[in-house]
């Protein structure tokens, strides 16, 4: 079997400008990086602002499992069909980071026949975007210690700055480490520690605002830790937003590529959907929406916490109408959820299967609390046995639920077609009857808890103290108001990653939380999650090479 | 008067593909990086390797002071009237770092009528050179901790880890650090620090790499530290050297702009010249060679510092001559050099200019010990007085120096034309004898020895106790014939940044070494230099802005 980076190289693309005409834009509308990358003007939004939107159709998951659920390969898969069935689709996506790309095998980017290109440029440098964001970030911390070491006029508490440093690297030493070391040449000594890029709050702003302008006034807005008077310290009151904003006036530009088979792609900002809200930028699902009928995109890991933050965060920051949702779920990681070994998961067994069934479950019925329409896309493995997919089948089917076997990553659109055309019936039908899971107005605590009861099927909400003198303080400031962002471990509906299926009778615990002010929502930390990765013990770094001709190997 | 972005934002710039047509690159030779910036392709060397090099140019200085030398401008300038008088000359420059220019005014574009465009790109994130050698460096540093906290086996001793992480940011905090606190999920502790990018060997190595198989093979060579058994660790010895290049696979190739004026110019790698060795690539250089008749490029600050290396290190390593130098001064530099404090140089003062002398004396002393012809550019000031100017023309005069003034901040090419006639004339003479200061064969202390006295003039050199073990040790590993990069103050000859002039009577302390083996060199450090720089009271990022529909201000 060939590999993602095999199939990718054997492929051909368009060049870019003729993607970008198929989308009507003008000359001046897109700029090229290479022959086959783009950036799209951060100005389209406001140009098309009277032109009604695209359908936007949101991809989600079940729990994802060491066994894998391809759901970036159905987006694009989806998309693919789409445009094979004459419809004029665009598939917008996250941008890979590099520290997992490094560290463990799988990207961001699709795979087999449902690849968006060039993936070796998409999972590594791409068009800068992560490194932008990465400087951005380090530039405020740098003038907050600058500040401390020169006078420190606006009276910061060196122990109590939160904002951290961060690198787009999996790199655990640097999740506590003790900074300016070594007497007066070296600054003011303080403890910090590193965040993944992804997991940056301006990587949240790039992906939440509608504007430069917009961009601007929430990095302004950015609370980086405290005075010695217990006030918030705000980006404004160093002055530095505009060199921050600077320092992103290409990022926030969407990036345009295509998949393997020549759809158009807007791929553009990339958080986790674990430690961060999981969601591509609201300029790239928007710009998409202008400039197709139909706009594919996904929101990371399970349902649980990238489509409860697509549509909670994401769709009411920027304002716009989800059409349907599809529900990715495989064969083998519905096995998994049924109790099998990782080991085991070639051998036919539809007892673990049917075991399993009741995860799919739990995200149905939070996708029907949404009120959107949806279908299961079954995302086929070649082990999986046809009475394996003809059960999911049959019980999607028993229930009046639409389901479609899809077979993208080998056929590529083609494998895809009748998602396509049950996803296109979904949103031709009036049965979408879209209501939020919470209100803003409510107070912080009713909102967790009303994500950890409804869409993790928790009993309870455990707040420790330090989180339930943080709901006072925030309150106090103003920023009860805000939604907030989650973050959980992606492998179970609970806090707890080695509880697969549905678990019950759990509560969660709620850690810490911090203020994302500039982004607009709080997250909220629960269990042990870490904002920075580790590698594993045997990095994917390992096996990559670039022959001295510039072919690439083991990318995948 | 117009400041260099205004100037900057009324040009009009070729589309990039015009600029490479007018090299003779075929549309595959280069790649566009949006509509003024082009990627050219790492394979022209090997392509046009049996066509013969255009005359190099180098561009050197007095002692840079705050008053500015304009080295840059002139660089751009003297290219720019290389092309008004019909040769066709291709400028080689530095890629800036993102430290300086969010730090203190001033970057490496050049300036006035005489920049390269689009100076607000190339002064931020251009095409993202700098960032893949960030994330290389760092990917490395993570893979060294990794392999600490997943058993040792290469029995790394942590305390004598040489390989810091980097940051492109002048961040004074991070020159001393403990990672890997808080308990076994956060790795193994242990003191560490961050350099600058522009000083990790990865800049050097892409500087000094002839290929993409080069770079690979030096890249292995990377010591990395020791074992608990005093042995080297290489890169090699951790299997990341293909993950590395690969990170560096667009990174190796040159960067084509344009000046003001419309001539080509390869801007490429940035290696500070006091702590690094201060050169553009051998790539740049060489591929410019190729592509023109002449290559007007500089080296980083005064000839004690970026000459020298430019002559015994990158030259050697890429293997092409010098054909002709410029010799940067100003009035106002050199008024400083003879005693006048910076706030009075706007006030006639032959006297004082007349003692300040003595420095551009020592750096002439400098290049006619290698035996290559030189020019003095005299850099005009609008502040500059006839008699000031026209004393340092007869001091040149009457020695029989080649001398120009120089109008190319104002005047663009036009008033460099003096000087590009007498550069062409230099070329074309025999005089022209070069020989290296020092040869390989000799020792590392003999090296420095002959680098402080005949270039800085020091009376001798002073190793610490920890500088002559380590070159017993570095001797012993068979690295004492490579030759030496000294880090030392930019603003004087000496190793103390306050002795202005030509000071005498001193000697250079050698405080201690770093092996860079897969670079090809021994830094050595004198006095108390970083490697990491810190920000100013002030910085300049303070006045940087982006306004609501992208035009840039406060960028120089």
């Amino acid at each position: 079997m060939k590999t993602d980076i095999e199939i990718a190289q054997q492929a051909t693309l368009k060049p870019i400008g003729e993607i970008a005409a198929g989308l009507n834009l003008s000359e001046e509308e897109w700029e090229p990086y290479g022959h086959t990358k783009a950036k799209l003007s951060d100005n389209l939004l406001n140009k098309f602002k009277d032109k009604a939107d695209g359908k936007i159709i949101l991809v989600t998951s079940i729990n994802p499992t060491p066994a894998g659920e391809g759901k970036s390969t159905v987006t694009v898969g989806l998309g693919q069909a789409l445009n094979r069935l004459g419809e004029k689709a665009v598939i917008a996506l996250r941008e890979p980071s590099l520290g997992p790309v490094m560290g463990m095998k799988g990207g961001a980017a699709g795979g087999g026949y449902s690849q968006v290109l060039p993936m070796e440029d998409i999972n590594l440098h791409f068009t800068g975007d992560l490194h932008a964001i990465t400087s951005a970030n380090n530039a405020l911390s740098a003038m907050i210690d600058n500040h401390i070491h020169r006078g420190n006029n606006l009276n910061i508490d060196p122990r109590r700055i939160e904002w951290k440093r961060v690198m787009d690297m999996n790199d655990r030493v640097l999740r506590q480490i003790v900074v300016g070391l070594g007497g007066p040449l070296r600054g003011v000594p303080r403890e910090d520690g590193f965040n993944i890029t992804v997991a940056s709050e301006i990587m949240a702003i790039l992906c939440l605002s509608t504007s430069l302008e917009d961009l601007k006034a929430r990095i302004a807005k950015i609370v980086i830790g405290y005075s010695y008077d217990e006030e918030p310290v705000m980006v404004k009151d160093l002055k530095i937003e505009g060199a921050l904003t600077l320092l992103l006036k290409d990022a926030i530009k969407p990036n345009l590529v295509q998949t393997i088979e020549n759809t158009p792609a807007i791929i553009h900002g990339g958080p986790f959907a674990n430690i961060a809200h999981g969601c591509n930028s609201i300029m790239a699902t928007k710009t998409a929406a202008k400039l197709g009928d139909y706009v594919v995109t996904e929101a990371g890991f399970g349902a649980d916490l990238g489509a409860e933050k697509f549509l909670d965060i994401k769709s009411r920051a920027g304002e716009f109408d989800t059409d349907a949702v599809v529900i990715v779920a495989t064969v083998r990681a519905l096995k998994m959820h049924g109790g099998v070994a990782k080991d085991n998961l070639t051998e036919e067994n539809v007892d673990a299967l049917k075991a399993g069934m009741k995860n799919l479950k739990k995200h149905i019925e939070t996708i029907e609390t949404y009120g959107l329409p949806y279908v299961v896309a079954i995302n086929k493995f070649p082990t999986d046995t046809s009475a394996e997919t003809g059960f999911i089948e049959s019980w999607c089917e028993s229930r009046g639920i639409g389901v479609a076997l899809t077979d993208v990553w080998a056929k590529g659109g083609e494998g895809g077609i009748q998602l396509a055309e049950k996803i296109i019936e979904k949103t031709e039908t009036p049965e979408r009857n879209f209501k939020r899971l919470y209100e803003l107005e409510e107070t912080l605590e009713t909102k967790i808890r009303k994500i950890a009861q409804t869409v993790y099927g928790a009993d309870d909400i455990e707040l420790s103290p330090k989180a339930k003198k943080q709901i006072i303080f925030y309150e106090q400031q103003g920023w009860g108001k805000l939604p907030v962002c989650m973050a959980k471990t992606q492998y179970s509906l609970s806090d707890d990653p080695s509880l697969l299926g549905r678990p019950e009778g759990f509560t969660i615990s709620i850690r810490e939380m911090r203020p994302s002010v500039g982004a607009g929502f709080i997250v909220v930390l629960t269990g042990d999650m870490m904002t920075m990765p580790g590698l594993p013990k045997n990095p994917a770094a390992l096996n990559m090479d670039v022959t001295d001709d510039g072919k690439i190997v083991g990318l995948f």
